[in-house]
């Protein structure tokens, strides 16, 4: 009983975002949910899967309840050029807290940081960067950390594109999940970005709320400060969110296998393998970055967003392969 | 316009679930939503709370985007006596592994399980029951283990109720998840018991999808097992969802600090205390088991389920203690 009436729900839900979706995005047409996807062969798949698995009766049919999409971020649904955007948040953090820490100047990572060497602190490796991350994101409650970067987001800009990090959203990927969402898809994103980094802008931009976010984290301890319960952020690392650690991070948060993942790296590759594994419909999709005019062009020998393994494994596992400069008509909303 | 469109969804769901509200729990009316509440203080708190907090324009008002609502497991959703029903699993599938490991006869705390001798079991202390829950809990895939919780929920019976342990829910806190949900509100369970095991029935018990269940969980890996990826459960805790765990979990899953929060125990004080802290309008409730007719009664003297901190606390903190015996006309359903 209460599963027919969820379902109701999620039907009843549909129905409601279906009726609201030209609001939401100006450009959708009830006869094209698309608009920012050229017609060919990529956008006639996505349309093609998402009617067959809403198609009661069809062989292909898959009950609400199982309606999972999951979204890699970075790269997948905004962009990670020149670098991850989180690291010109963790960047930015160490200008601002240099004032109160004299001895970063004589001290590694932190001096090459405020002297804007980035290639030799790229050069320092993996210790360098954790040390930066846990300088800026630990050691501070929950609730401080979001707000900083939710202040963030309101000043930074993009080094080259000159927007605002938050705007740098994929508008063909927006409509996927308005789309997906209308047709009673859940949509998560699943990122080897930080956990509460995302939560702050993602129900904004994408419409995904907090408990539909699944990142990196670092341990959180619960505290009682001055009689107040507060959630304190521990310079420790929780969970990479990362390659293997997708379909780990799915099944923790999920607990069911996705039918629907896109993804755009290697990083992403065992979170297409486990969702395409399963039984009945799968969609496997993998943005790739084509557009040097628009956006950015890269693959196999990038540092970010490497597309290397994955790329030889779509066309055997029948992932779609997007390429940005042919499939969209529109890059940036 | 995301936004807007998400809490039109959840208006359209509300009414919705409203509408088929009296087909999910027979003895619902639309003029009474909690029947098997008894007329009184602890069902009118309940009443007033969720209504104003869904009366747009009141001073109580939440939106439906932050109406989250959690709840303890065992003992505030099912019982939890003689001992925690995952631990009948635990000792049911040492007996149904015991004939491929002859080694257990002369070996604790298998020994001591396999001669019924609970007594010396738990007198074996922590490190005997870890061995237990490893050894039953772990070494196999995520859909194995599943699968075999599952077959065991349907053989399995209570050891002085004679039912199904699935079937020991309570039937006024089944009506308050109606309730919430109705009213817009997302139920979650955050449980110290195992992430994975309360997933195979929450659904079909509580209506809550796999999706919104937090608990205790150990370590999975992502393998490629004869060519097809698997989640394995490695022998070793990933996280406990327990005391100062739940409002870790709970931030981790959730990302947002709950409105509404139900325990039992000093297990759930934590998770009481980060709930109601919030500003604006929270409520706490703790389910005091003092029926010994109909079910148990138990305190600050049990082992299980042990409420004696959270209880001093509860008058200052305005947490509403329901007295079973009293505020509830039925048990069971």
């Amino acid at each position: 009983m209460l599963e027919l009436s969820r379902r109701m729900m999620l039907i009843a839900a549909a129905a409601t975002i279906a009726s609201t979706a030209t609001s939401q995005v100006t450009l959708a047409t009830a006869s094209d949910p698309l608009p920012s996807w050229r017609e060919g062969d990529a956008k006639k798949r996505i349309v093609t899967f998402v009617t067959e698995t809403v198609t009661l009766g069809g062989a292909n049919y898959v009950e609400p309840a199982d309606r999972i999409a999951v979204f890699d971020n970075d790269g997948t649904l905004w962009s990670e050029k020149p670098f991850y955007f989180q690291a010109f948040f963790a960047l930015d953090r160490i200008k601002t807290l240099a004032p109160s820490h004299p001895e970063w100047n004589d001290k590694e990572p932190f001096r090459s940081i405020l002297a804007g060497d980035v290639e030799s602190l790229a050069a320092q490796g993996e210790h360098a960067i954790l040390e930066v991350i846990m300088e800026t994101h630990a050691g501070l409650s929950v609730d401080a950390f979001k707000e900083i970067v939710s202040d963030w987001l309101v000043d930074a800009k993009h080094p080259t594109l000159g927007r605002n990090f938050d705007s740098l959203v994929f508008q063909p990927m927006l409509e996927l999940l308005t789309y997906l969402r209308a047709n009673g898809y859940e949509t998560w994103i699943v990122s080897g970005g930080g956990i509460e980094f995302i939560r702050t802008f993602a129900e904004r931009a994408y419409g995904i709320p907090p408990q539909q976010v699944i990142g990196s984290s670092v341990v959180t301890e619960f505290q009682i400060v001055d009689g107040k319960p507060e959630l304190m952020r521990l310079p420790k690392i929780d969970f990479i969110d990362d390659k293997a650690g997708k379909p780990v991070g799915i099944n923790k948060f999920i607990g069911k296998r996705p039918v629907f993942a896109a993804g755009n790296s290697d990083g992403d590759m065992q979170m297409l393998q486990w969702t395409t594994a399963g039984d009945g419909p799968r969609f496997g999709l993998i943005v790739h970055h084509t557009d040097d005019a628009r956006e950015f062009s890269y693959d196999r020998q990038s540092s970010v967003g490497r597309l290397d393994k994955a790329l030889d494994l779509a066309p055997s596992e029948g992932w779609l392969l997007v390429d940005m400069k042919l499939d969209w008509g529109k890059v940036f909303p």
